[in-house]
């Protein structure tokens, strides 16, 4: 067994069902908050249940340099090492290795890297990003592919998708080779689950006090390999892309290589015309989108999975987006206003705190306001995608499609 | 009625009981932890009440430049402006002043000084720190001392204790004229408690969403002014510091000036002999100290309140208290250590997370680092004092006294 969508209900193009994982179901269609470094910055996983976030993003670029795969392998995989026992899912570093520019230089191998931390020398091939992705342990691992830059020509465009073919072949390859050796994969222990939420289906984290319980070996869950569509801005390119993905093989597709400068707007024409030539049956997932309108448009064209550093991140900058739009909370107009942030969020920041004292915290520098402003952004992604997946579900039933 | 200690067990000079405030009741000897603006640094007010925090400090001085008086008094007071409805002690601002040095400048009328964030001038008299700590509405309020420097000579600390005497006299004269102006004093409401834990005494606190109750007039709390005992590292000046603070009158004696420079040896010995000429039917609060050891043994000596930076600063550098010592988790040694921080710790930290993961947010600078050190050591702080309680308690019992 590996990863798989069950699909619920439809509605048009849009469905909603469950993502199965080896580490428990996961609601689509889903956002995924983005934890780079093994942790969504400044909540805790604690908090992260209680929000009801069922599978996380990490990094393999920024995990490879710090703490390190051999450290991260060694402690039992990404789960265990923080102590999450929900899915999780790791890029394969493609993308942030594409970001670095000046510091990279792409062979047919790989790509040859340096690190933005010190300057080091690396190295990541299909085959390296797969072992490190197979050492993380996450439930979905990505390919490894080249993000074409974006303006680029059709023949850049052409060449570069070839390459990916390439290498999604060499990191499929791999990975079949390879696909038992998650750290939880082959030894794994019913565990006692770390916190509190839905029981996993198979729980590969636990707190550093284990009850010490016998090893149980379990069904052959393993990792899922999702392949990616490149093909830049040209319709028939992301075709071409998406066919000859397909004819490899994967239990997912991502769609890639968007959001790298491009107007909005084409952002949409591609995912859209991408989508049709997709398997119906499997998961779909947009990489790196988007803003809270996108998150609730993409799933009505059929996108089952999304992941952005926008909510956290903008956070930690003091924008908030809220039912009535988005609050800079650093504004001087908010000093004295004891309204709730959004008066029709139910979240605990919500809750509890006003807006004065959010724009305090914010303004004095406080360590809390970047804590309590990233809680209310996660829980107002993760309750517009509870809306979408309802608005799917109130549709047109549909006979379950098991993959 | 105003704040009073319920002594309730006693051991030798420890005594066990309960200081009874407007926002509810306090387990004592207590550790207040130290929320300078209003927060305590990366920390929500509902971990605090999970972690089982009654009381907390606020910083007069810091509140008073950001966000200033007026728009905590205009949100309600600081209960209500940080959603926390439980006890707040606000120290007067003097030891702020006092630690600017050369911004600094003290007349009989009081202290000018300039702001450390722009420069700008300020003015601290007696009246102007008891009308913003009566605007602040904390549950208990401090007079506004001198900190008399270390080391200083007789004269110079026998003038210091002088001037000290006089603002207190001051600032109860100015008290007792304004003590019914807290924000929650006159139109109270009965309010919904924000979150988990015990009923406050009076909850003065609420979410910006008021469920719009009625305004109840209350039983005539009101807030309670310590006096502070000065006198430097002089047995008698202290004596004689102490015993005219009491002739003044207060509900409760702090002991000041100490933790200056001095030898900690010495800081015990004026401890000590002060506690001596302090009413024994009335609270006693020794400020700004200290180290877990010491937040364990001057309550043997009949310390009632104490509160300190250390585990809170500490934290967010990386130290971090344990049953076994100090741990320094920045460590390489720690990189790939499986186990809880304190194996001994029932906290939520150590439950849950590896010092291997700990460390790693810390070499990484992820903002989750300081948000769990900070609760790990407060937990740690905290659960010395629920110890030597239980020490108390397990002496002999007292005669309950009721000031």
């Amino acid at each position: 067994m590996t990863v798989r969508l069950q699909i619920e209900a439809a509605r048009g193009s849009a469905r909603a069902g469950k993502l199965i994982t080896p580490h428990g179901e996961v609601e689509t269609p889903v956002f995924m908050p983005v934890g780079t470094l093994g942790s969504v910055k400044g909540v805790s996983q604690d908090v992260l249940e209680d929000l009801g976030v069922e599978i996380l993003l990490s990094n393999t670029y920024h995990l490879y340099l710090r703490p390190g795969i051999e450290t991260v392998r060694r402690m039992g995989g990404l789960h265990r090492f923080m102590a999450w026992d929900r899915a999780i899912l790791t890029d394969s570093g493609g993308f942030q290795v594409f970001s670095l520019n000046d510091l990279r230089k792409v062979s047919e191998e790989g790509v040859a890297f340096r690190s933005h931390l010190d300057g080091s020398a690396h190295f990541l091939s299909p085959e390296k990003a797969m072992e490190i992705q197979i050492g993380l342990g996450a439930d979905i691992i990505m390919a490894f592919d080249e993000c074409t830059e974006y303006p680029a020509d059709r023949e850049r465009v052409r060449a570069s998708m070839e390459l990916t073919l390439r290498w999604a072949g060499r990191c499929k390859n791999y990975f079949e080779e390879h696909r038992h050796e998650a750290p939880w994969a082959r030894s794994a222990h019913l565990r006692r689950p770390c916190g509190s939420g839905a029981e996993p289906a198979l729980s590969g984290a636990e707190g550093p006090r284990s009850d010490g319980a016998e090893p149980r070996h379990h069904t052959e869950a393993t990792q899922g390999l999702f392949g990616i569509v490149q093909g830049g801005m040209d319709h028939q390119l992301r075709r071409e892309s998406a066919e000859r993905t397909i004819d490899i093989g994967f239990p997912g597709y991502a769609i890639g290589g968007l959001s790298v400068g491009e107007p909005r707007e084409l952002t949409r024409e591609i995912v859209e015309s991408t989508l049709e030539h997709l398997p119906s049956n499997q998961p779909r997932y947009l990489m790196g989108v988007g803003t809270p309108e996108e998150i609730a448009q993409y799933p009505q064209a059929g996108v089952d999975m999304m992941d952005c550093v926008l909510p956290t991140r903008a956070a930690r900058h003091g924008l908030l987006f809220t039912s009535e739009g988005k609050v800079s909370i650093k504004q001087v107009r908010y000093a004295e206003d004891d309204s709730a942030l959004d008066p029709a969020c139910d979240c605990r920041v919500c809750q509890r705190y006003s807006r004065a004292y959010l724009r305090h915290l914010y303004a004095s520098n406080e360590l809390l306001a970047q804590v309590l402003n990233t809680v209310h952004n996660l829980h107002y992604y993760l309750s517009t995608m509870r809306t979408v997946r309802t608005w799917i579900r109130a549709g047109r039933a549909t006979t379950p499609q098991v993959s």
